[in-house]
């Protein structure tokens, strides 16, 4: 903690680049906490931050330039005065994704991920973990991680606690004779089949164009693989339930096509949630189109009770979580495979 | 009870029409109760069921010709023998309006509204209520009325128990910083308004264009009454909750307009309901047009619960229920008048 | 389905004794359902009612003599008119083991437990399933078992339905961070711990004082097993939640010393479930004895929902069952080993 | 803001007395807000913190001396560096009085009553609010009042609060067909039978000793008032429930004898908060004595979300709230009418 410079991975201006830059190390005020990053996840929204336009930032509020990177984890390496009075120098912690005031009466009700500060946050409008250090405002923010290694948990807290964010919305649905669908296996679905089968009883269905991941669901729990998404998925997911339908579907990718089908093989009571953000919707008339007396939900993010559970998980060794790491010198690289898709699991840097 | 037959107002094939004739008076089999009809309903449903193509009605089931009628209320006339022993003959009823068959999954579980058996019921596709007698095949279908009349107690069982069942889905929402909107204060609007009032302590906002419904509304229970829904909508909700947005919406119209207003009148976390069956949706992207990690819902008709608690705030007078009454030979005028929206309040024949 | 008459189980009178009497084969009025039983559990329960006083058993509402039997599985043997249109002969089925009337409030909300005819039921106060056929008077009482084998599903109804039951008032809380304990590794208590994992992400603590018992929870899916409860065990679970607590104690024996234990155990916020009858309760102050903002809760029997999840467990092999049989003539010998502990699992007759 | 000093109501040491000394006035840090006190309710837990003993005091964590005063209400004098941006000075704010972390499993998921930090808190170990000025480490504790005066908000925190909890615990359970019932309708109760009418639509009945707090109980929106609790109680509510019982329970005095009514007068499922302090408990058998499938829950304090929830009734006049006034220096004879019962309402000293 005797540098006085790091490099640092940022949005140079709106609508980009991204390049390493020789930034300050930050210094920890009142109540904050310096972590040293162990390792910070990249995230394909990283790469639209990397193009957004001057207009939409500054509506979000975001401060340009700043370090990319939201899926931190790392160790304490300075305490500001008056912070927690819990955490030690060298104390593993994975730093929460979604941003949120910890006040208002969102919350304080536990659903901070409604929160309206939620637009801005590490990584996206205020420097992130692409860098050596990263600065918490509010030790609320930091999940202790035990002996679980900081180098791969960055993923934990956001491609992980979204997918369990959904899943946690179906859970009351999870029930014995109950149907779950995961549309989109890859690394959110993945997270997803892991999560459906440990906190419920029901049977489990991935559905994925790629034999890979379909394999991989099937590894990480999934009762079946389907190849899909297409005209067919319907009929194959109302033969697998008996005509009945499925009690929950999650859609981690987000077309007409993929919302159609989850609407489509959805049963009375069924619940829908959207995920992925690739622009889709359902066209025609939603008193018919919608499941009759369920739900249709969709969210971004997670809540800091999400991120704590998915670290529980992992500590307790019920979920696994695949990383592929990447020196700080090589993220321009690292972008470039996760932009092709080439990356299996979750690219991590470790600076 | 010595009648051998009795007129009924019958739907006489497919795409109608519908006509008053004489019908044998039917008699009780095991298990099932007889009931002299006080008053029936007249609903909006009926005028689609008058024109109900072939294909589609055999689609759902129906058998033709049938007796129209679904809102009715009555008192016992003759029990079958292994009926439920806590009826007497004289004892007033309402018949709950939705069909169910009482051993599947859902309704073994409280969830009726889901029950497969649904599609068909007394009044569309079997003998309904627009007759001196009806049939009731399973005791669980009555609800006692105790000292409650009879005759205009039959618009609780369909147009209260559907207002009483968005009602419901959103009640946990219905918090003390919390408000909700009534889109379209009509019959089943001006119930919600009483429901919100009465379950809740959200304030509640009731938007219609009709002057003499706002009026209504605010009698009825409702904080304020805006003229709408139109372009402005959106902007004069919004300024009404802080800035902050409606927690739910419930949608008794269903066009493009009130879907579109509804949505972008909510808050974060925020509910919308769609009871009005006008046929509308959202054009747009879902990820970011629904209400961020909110719940969209659309259902038609109730639980028997929600007919038991329905008729409990009634009996309670905590609510009103205005209706209009007719005399079985003038039910194609109170059709006429229903369809052209002169009927203030609920239609309800006394047969 | 010639037989006239039939042996039979029974209670001869209050106080007994219970002996094998010849009595009519039952004949399915219209409504009813007659089943060919495959397997009986049975349960300590009848071995009160062997001795049932006169003025209990009569303020209860019970008929005398009556057949014991309330855990029951097997075929359908004949239906009556009326009767579910969806059962066949020969379909596989258990017999719901509570009794409830399917019309008041708390049936028709799927809280059949709560219903106020739940005091009378096969096998406790009229004919239960201890003989070759028993009747059942609402279809709804049917569970389908698909090819899941009625020899040994009997059990699943009462001993796998109670259990269920408890877990299921506690679902909510098994999550990541959670503990969930129970106290007493029998019959009921080993059927809960697999419950709990398969219903959630909680660890699971397994307390008995029996090494045998102890080893099954395990087997069974309990993270530890400890030995006890006494005066360590609060300790002794303080130790492996961190200090915290546990979230959830299911207390399957029901003294004084389990239930103080349970209490003790708990952190902020959790529930404590009693199951066993034991007769015990908390001596002190519930103001400093119940847990903060906790939950306490006991129930007797099970919802019909309950035993449909149950029995969808074990069809797709989720859970295990361990039963021994005995035929009907070894009734009284299978009732001796009940009574003195010497049945691993339940006891089962098929007759 | 120019005095150095001020006086305030501080306990002296372990076992007491409390007496009015001249102390600093507090400036606030980092992340902090000092407040000009309004108006500062008394509670009789205060009567017990006079005369705490070390041994109990030191294991609670509380620091000797402190003020006294956990119902404060008034308006930010300063704020220190980094506090919350949409404070300024002058707002009317009031001060949430049960303590929590803001960062643990609890605070985060919005249960922060369950916090372990609870146990000491401003007025309760750490100084509180009867003095000019309290000093607030945490903005999350400050609740807006807009234009709800600050000189009789403070006993909204505490005795409002507390009754919000409990009710908002039984809020699922206030539906049409349910009664509620208030044991003791004192300060607490009165709040009690407010926040019932508000948050549901169950019948509410009031039972207490005194036939002025029957009257105002009645005032207050209950719809009948019994004298008692005593042994013909139980009787008394059944009848008035057609034989069923009652849904909710909330006893606000705590003895033997109130225990054990509101225990008696449940209906199965039904649920009992125990609100009041007095030590009793149930002396006999778990298994048959607690509600059948219901729930039994005690608590003290409260969470953020109940406070603000509080606050926002009272800014809406759906709630009334009756205070009477004292002088800082007349803090004595305020604490002595409070000890001998006869402030009706809630006492309350502007400093």
């Amino acid at each position: 903690m005797d540098e006085r410079t790091m490099p640092a991975y940022r949005v140079t201006g709106w609508g980009g680049p991204a390049q390493l830059r020789e930034v300050p190390v930050p210094r920890p005020g009142p109540g904050q906490v310096l972590v040293r990053v162990a390792g910070c996840g990249l995230c394909r929204s990283d790469l639209g931050m990397m193009r957004m336009p001057a207009s939409r930032g500054q509506a979000l509020g975001w401060s340009m330039p700043f370090t990319l990177g939201h899926e931190t984890a790392g160790r304490v390496a300075a305490i500001g005065s008056a912070a927690a009075a819990d955490l030690a120098e060298g104390d593993a912690v994975a730093l929460v994704a979604a941003a949120s005031c910890g006040r208002c009466r969102y919350c304080v009700a536990g659903q901070d991920n409604a929160c309206p500060a939620s637009a801005t946050g590490r990584g996206y409008g205020r420097d992130g973990g692409l860098a050596p250090y990263v600065l918490v405002g509010d030790p609320r923010d930091l999940v202790p991680l035990g002996d679980l290694a900081p180098e791969s948990a960055g993923p934990l807290t956001d491609a992980g606690s979204t997918a369990y964010h959904g899943v946690r919305r179906v859970r009351p649905r999870l029930l014995p004779e109950a149907t779950a669908v995961v549309l989109g296996a890859g690394g959110l679905g993945g997270f997803a089949v892991q999560f459906l089968r440990v906190l419920g009883a029901a049977r489990v269905i991935a559905v994925d164009v790629s034999a890979d991941r379909r394999d991989r669901a099937v590894e990480l729990g999934a009762h079946e693989a389907l190849d899909g998404v297409d005209e067919s998925t319907v009929e194959a997911l109302r033969e697998r339930t008996g005509g009945a339908g499925a009690d929950a579907v999650l859609d981690f990718v987000g077309t007409d096509v993929t919302i159609g089908c989850g609407l489509g093989a959805l049963a009375p009571g069924g619940a829908f949630g959207l995920v992925g953000s690739a622009g889709g919707g359902l066209r025609g008339n939603w008193f018919s189109g919608l499941p009759r007396d369920g739900e249709v939900f969709t969210f971004q993010g997670s809540d800091i009770s999400d991120t704590r559970a998915v670290v529980a998980l992992a500590r307790s060794g019920m979920i696994s979580n695949r990383v592929e790491t990447f020196a700080l010198e090589d993220v321009g690289e690292a972008y470039r495979r996760l932009a092709e898709g080439s990356v299996p699991g979750r690219a991590v840097v470790n600076p």
